[in-house]
């Protein structure tokens, strides 16, 4: 199984630490391409840089369509679910796996996110998704970060005492490890709280490999198909190779 | 008053049916600039195609920031909310204030849509909105369209009976006649349908001039507050300007 | 266009305070009729209260039947929804043009309220108009008031307070400053608020005049058209004119 | 205990039917005494019907204060749930009442209503007491109604048909035969429907019998104290006087 | 009529304190049969030993089936509605009989709990009803039990001053106190609550004996009739015996 | 990794076919044990049903501590989620593991049940997850079984017609062939299915595959721990002996 993993932050650090919990969640049989988003913004915390971020990882999805399945490697899931319609393999967020990871190991769970701005956005998510009565609070740093490849160092014991404090006062059953800048982090505290801790890369991972393996089809029809052909207008050439190809392959997929 | 009026959509045409209809709702004392997206695709019927046209539409926006007040004029409001966090003044959808027409004048309202692919992405659009409840129906054109600027004459009749039947079998209250292309039509079948019809060009031209004028104030604060500066990479001239004005004024704004 | 603006409360002073900001907020073409519910309560914070407002209001609607259209000027919208089945006209509360004025222009929003005991209703007709889950708090002064009349001056700090907070601890994207009483005091404190703040009654005013000029068309069918002829009983004779001529009209209107 | 049943239409033969079905359901330590509004219209079909009935109510509350709990015997619960301010003993409406009665037996209801313009309101009150997500349907008859009095009689048949289909297409576990003007009518149609049924009038007598005898103790805080002493004007004497008692009961009820 | 009340602990001296409360609650010409279940905890806290209580009660109630009536007595309703399915006559909860309550005397009300282990199984049963958004909180005493049988005299001051926090803090307008251990403390503290005081175990047997009242009729169809006939194996003899009585009974029931 | 999969229905040749599915689905490093309920019913279509089966379920599980990981294999997930509680390893029911599948590949989902009365528990079953809003329907055969065991081969064409009128007229993005006795029949049928077409036992299976790798830490708090030690009493060998060692673990693991 071949995945494509896509950190739609322009941050290469931020990949870094995004391959490292990858390369430590991956089945031996996988083979995982990294990639970053060309364009867009060093870490996004809000609605807007989401919306920057998702036509860029359209692109890599473009570019890199000899895949078996896609992770959308930000948390809030930028492009999502529109990055659904695009190609005919599974492409799952990092964000909707952790959210079926914590839903599948306890009622009601707490997100501990590194910034107070981007929780407005993080919640909304949730709310798509269907989960905003099982979300039992969103916590998160309010100082200004020292940089986004160090936040697991630089804030280790805050994040912990944020995690405990959702268990103890907010009620939640499992707590998430939001951003990818905390990919690997949940291994390492796991022990200082006491339900289960969720790292979204790792649930990203793991979920994309289960939904790859189901193996349930494309979508040839429903709102997930390839949008209908139509006269398109300057797009990038992954873009509308892309595009020509699955609506090409359209009643045969 | 100076309005933007931006189609999300790359057709002219649809571009001089919106116009039009925008010049027959504003008030005598606003000005409209009405622009289209510069790419994307001819009519936007799915999540996919609504992500090609935010960053488009931000571009549009980003360029002609000497104005009060912008109207995103494509139904389903694509790169909306996001938009709202760019610049300090109002920017609203052709849905959004679709939809607070429809709750002023009843309590339950289907949407009249022009294509059976374009239903699940409304449908999501109204319940993000937090009207789900509220919504009727969305009732559609089954046929595959002749040309998107003709889609009122070559459908009038079918669409009053959508809407005729929306009422009647649906209990909707209120009726929308949804998208750009329909622009207009409201005036002219008014008397077939038996509640009042909204116009999603004329609701989002009145209702932003309504909002404009409210003088609220901008969003210093909040997660509608331009997004923090960062390092960015790849983006437009245009964005790169608003965004460092937009972040520049920050604290004053 | 003309206006009929109802106050809801038997209270002249703040009829006044209603007027004074209806004027600032009117546009030069509109002529407005402002007037004072026959009997009821000095000012309005309960459901039952409310319920002592509505057959007021409806017989003062009934009384001035040769306007464009209505606003209702009290937050909690007495009689509402319920009065936009007695005329063919739109008849918009200040609380759903408000409602419709913060979701406009942000997420989530926060109800500044000048007694505890009034939260409960607003809380409710928050949710019944859907916005239950937008809704970021509603918070109140806690202290008896002065006068109704003098609220935004005994008061302006204490509510600029409220509203920060609501900001700061609440994640209101938009605060409303809500109730008649507060009629304009959003002019006055918009700078030390980091959000759009919403006047109730400007909202009225602009989001009537908008919905006015969209000429939607009146309810011949479903759930908001004129209540069937049948026998009625001890009613007013403005509410008895009223039925007559709106059951009379029915099939033309 | 005594219990007084007021039937918000002016209608006497209603009352009659309500009187007699109450008779059937009552405790034989029970006193009745049964009411009719004195002003409003023959029968409650719309929420402006309902707003106009809502002080008719009040005021036949406010004269009979000598008891130990009240019914208000209409279905939509007209001027609820605001007349539990009003009087320190409980106040039952036969939706409510039904409502609790069906969601005891059954997870999914259907209601059965005689007319189609009064599902519209129906369905709202039953979104607004908590139990939207349980409304299997509301199926109504189509036909114009002979008279008020005689619809059980005239509508026997279909009535039952009606209550069948919702059990065998929409998945009703119970069926509520709603309106005063059906009351009694569950017991003789019990055995041609397979599901429980529930009677409105009889829910409200056994449910506000249920609720009295619990004497959970009145309200002198929140949201159903009686509301705070404040100028009124324009009531009717007798509104006057119960407001005025229960005001100065106020802290020691 | 004749009332089974089935204690899903296993505690005797629960089983007294229900008893007592049901005997002051009763209507005279009520039988009471109270019975204990034959296995699983002594006090239910959580999900897993409410599983453990279900099919204990199932057996109690198959073994007990000449009675007109069931209340299931240990809050959170262990078993429900499953065991609705069981036997032709109606099987209430308490819990769901002092929602019922509650709702039927105030719009938002809090449940105060004797564990706070036990608040996140309740909080569930409320969202199951319908009833999550009337939910004001849940308020739990923190401190261990000395023993179940004594819990309120050993915290009836902290079980108030929670009652009373839950008013003024929650904006409850009616309270709960949940939890059979509690049963009659209602009646004790109700002077020294400001809003109704609603008691599990008395609204257990008074909404049984109105719903048994009422003789809705059985569920001959739909998801509560008997289930329909099949290989089963293991079950206790009572259930053995219980089942194939209904199925039999089926159509003819 | 060593798995148990339980079937809660008391048929081998059910068993049969999940075995049969969970070996094809299963990864090479995985070993799998399967066992099914010792009492219950042939197949569980009911509320009560489930609720026979729940403690069943929870003594194989307590007999089979020695997994890594629990799966629960039968559609409507009996005993889930209070199953979560007697193991610190993950236990995954496979409607909820379905539900994610879907959810992941989609927005919108339909079931496909293979009974009428099924339907109304599946529905609960979503709704209680929280997917209620993004179930687009649930269809069932209409007809008696021949025998559980063939229902996919008796089926199979009105199966696959469920399906497809489901995409079509009810928009589901995904389809779920609900229950075991489906099991396996997803591969076969979805080139005729123009949607993903989710298998229960197989999403069960990789995605307790996929939790299990995580090792998110188990529950030391909140409420999935381990119920907290009091006297019990009743219960099977396994079980006691289960709590017990849980139990004496908890403060440790």
């Amino acid at each position: 199984m071949r995945l494509l993993v896509v950190n739609p932050n322009i941050s290469d650090d931020v990949t870094e630490l995004i391959r490292a919990e990858a390369m430590r969640s991956v089945a031996p049989t996988t083979e995982l391409l990294v990639r970053t988003a060309a364009r867009g913004v060093e870490y996004i915390e809000t609605r807007f840089e989401a919306l920057l971020a998702a036509e860029a990882v359209a692109e890599v999805i473009a570019e890199h369509r000899d895949v078996d399945g896609v992770v959308v490697a930000a948390f809030g899931d930028p492009g999502m679910p529109a990055l659904k319609e695009l190609v005919s393999v599974p492409v799952i967020g990092i964000t909707e796996a952790a959210l079926c990871a914590a839903a599948l190991q306890g009622q009601r769970f707490s997100i501990i996110a590194i910034s107070d701005r981007i929780t407005a956005w993080y919640r909304e998510c949730v709310e798509h998704f269907g989960f905003g009565n099982r979300l039992a609070s969103i916590r998160s740093i309010k100082e200004a970060l020292r940089g986004i490849g160090s936040v697991q160092e630089d804030f280790r014991a805050p994040l912990v005492e944020l995690a405990r404090r959702a268990v103890a006062e907010d009620g939640a059953d499992v707590v998430i490890l939001a951003g990818a800048p905390l990919a690997g982090l949940a291994r390492d505290v796991m022990a200082e709280i006491p339900v289960p801790v969720v790292d979204g890369i790792g649930a990203g991972i793991r979920f994309a490999e289960a939904v790859v393996g189901l193996a349930s089809g494309p979508h040839r029809a429903g709102s997930f198909a390839v949008p209908p052909p139509k006269r398109r207008g300057g797009l990038s050439p992954a873009l509308e190779s892309a595009l020509d190809a699955a609506q090409t392959a359209g009643s045969t997929r």
